[in-house]
């Protein structure tokens, strides 16, 4: 096999983190810019394909880079748009055809697009704790809650390319609202975000209980984790409902797909045993007795720090070189 | 292309639907044999071949049979069992490797098995509505509910070969007893059986309450559908409430696999508009902004009384003879 190298692009809302990356999944070189002080998207684009360019030559490599990967919020992976992020500056109510501007900017590098769950869960497969698996789903819990789902060795990106949104299936009838639009989404209680809701919801609902919740001026899924780990039983608490949506979630998408595993990616996956118990508790109680402890949960193989880039770059591979 | 023809047998509690079927999906000849007088797989098993060999020589056919689709309870494409298969009175608490013993009796013609709702679905996209499609998720409404996923352009199977089991995802939690054992299933619900369930539960809730459906001894779902076109009121809430429970179900699925299109099948969907119109409205509701008013919801292309054999035969295509 030629040697060859790819690039990966995690692009956020705030930042672009890029790297160039090898058939091994290692990161040999990175750099980040600011994402959102372009008004237009062909702006942010030449900005990004500048930077990209001097990655490369910094970089000084033994071979040629082949190709970029990129995970966007609402990258469609069949278009190569990005479409009504409202996260971008660039892109609110537009859709951006972001995989042809870059390519075209990068002197005709192919360039694959999809959402970052999706890319996260191709570079678990090229990478990570999903080698060799055909079929399991990625779940993303960050600030939202994200997916990705991998069936016959395939990311499933259904007919118009924006399948796998289970951060907004329904998990509590007329619950919470959500940032888009419906109601009692899973997005809306189990991110970072809609941990923090039901810390603030209950420290309001149980004015009388005493909890190290109730000296923070505003609570955040992190001051949850720590005061679960010191003992605090509104904590642990909540962990344990925060579990028990996921774990009865996952129970239907298991139905659906029947995965091999389901991989926790994210900030909250650092909760480790303060959550993953409830899930596996409610999961194991809400499913089908064929699947009943035998759909594995499993953490993310991918260093948190590097994995958004290298996920990303994982697309890239699919071009045949 | 060469000229042949496949058998298709549909298996059930109490029969065993056999056909012939040629590749425009037209049924040449078929017959039926029981499928609850034997005790042993063994002995089953030659019985059908027996069929099956007769309505071959009787047919008279002017080129060969070359392979056997079957659609059964609790069948494993992957490995062609079938198991623990309560209905089946040979089959309960066992795994029968169907498809190799009736492969073996039937002179080592391949044989290729799934349960029935995902033989409706290869049935569909081969021959009905959902021909060129590549991405859609069919939902058979009958005693039970039960689903085929298509992913691009296969059926779903997941790691065991069981995926797709849309009827029992919970739909209302800590809900109904479901045969499966769980609670609030989509089948306690949304089958035939549930409908009537459903009848009776309320007829009990609201003794004062005027409506044809208490001049039935044993509402059934018909009793219902029937009632409905009457103008019943409480037949017509019932299926509102069914149809809603379904959308709401459907639009998570559609945040799974982003199908083209849903396509039901079974006795529940001649209520025709009584159910659909709750079911869009609901679904369309429930689901992402970038769905909404987008996925089709369609009914079956195939005759019911030919359907299952058909679905099953196209099972056999896939073998390149």
């Amino acid at each position: 096999m030629d040697k060859y190298y790819v690039l990966g692009v995690d692009l956020g809302g705030q930042t672009a983190k890029c790297g160039i990356v090898n058939r091994e999944g290692e990161v040999l070189a990175q750099t980040v810019m600011v994402s959102n002080r372009h008004d237009d998207a062909d702006g942010f684009v030449s900005a990004l394909a500048d930077t990209l360019h001097k990655l490369i030559s910094d970089a000084r490599l033994d071979a040629p880079v082949m190709g970029i990967g990129v995970g966007a919020p609402n990258g469609n992976y069949y278009t190569g748009e990005i479409r009504h992020a409202p996260n971008l500056v660039w892109a609110r109510n537009l859709d951006i055809p972001f995989a042809s501007m870059l390519s075209e900017r990068m002197d005709g590098m192919p360039v694959a697009l999809t959402n970052d769950a999706n890319a996260a869960a191709v570079g678990e497969m090229t990478y990570g704790v999903a080698r060799g698996m055909k079929n399991f789903i990625m779940i993303t819990l960050g600030t939202g809650v994200g997916s990705g789902i991998v069936v016959n060795g395939d990311v499933v990106y259904g007919h118009d390319g924006f399948a796998g949104e289970l951060g907004h299936v329904c998990v509590v009838r007329d619950g919470r609202q959500c940032g888009c639009g419906l109601r009692g989404c899973l997005e809306a209680y189990c991110s970072a975000v809609g941990v923090a809701r039901t810390a603030r919801e209950w420290l309001e609902l149980r004015p009388d209980e005493q909890t190290l919740l109730r000296l923070r001026a505003e609570v955040t899924s992190k001051d949850v984790f720590e005061a679960a780990k010191a003992g605090d039983r509104m904590a642990l608490e909540i962990l344990d409902f925060t579990g028990s949506l996921l774990g009865r979630a996952f129970a239907s998408f298991i139905a659906f797909s029947a995965p091999e595993a389901i991989v926790l990616f994210g900030g909250l996956a650092r909760a480790g045993e303060f959550l993953t118990k409830p899930i596996l508790k409610a999961m194991n109680e809400s499913v089908l007795p064929i699947w009943r402890d035998r759909v594995k949960l499993l953490y993310s193989g991918l260093s948190e720090s590097d994995a958004a880039i290298i996920g990303a770059s994982a697309l890239a591979w699919k071009f045949n070189f």
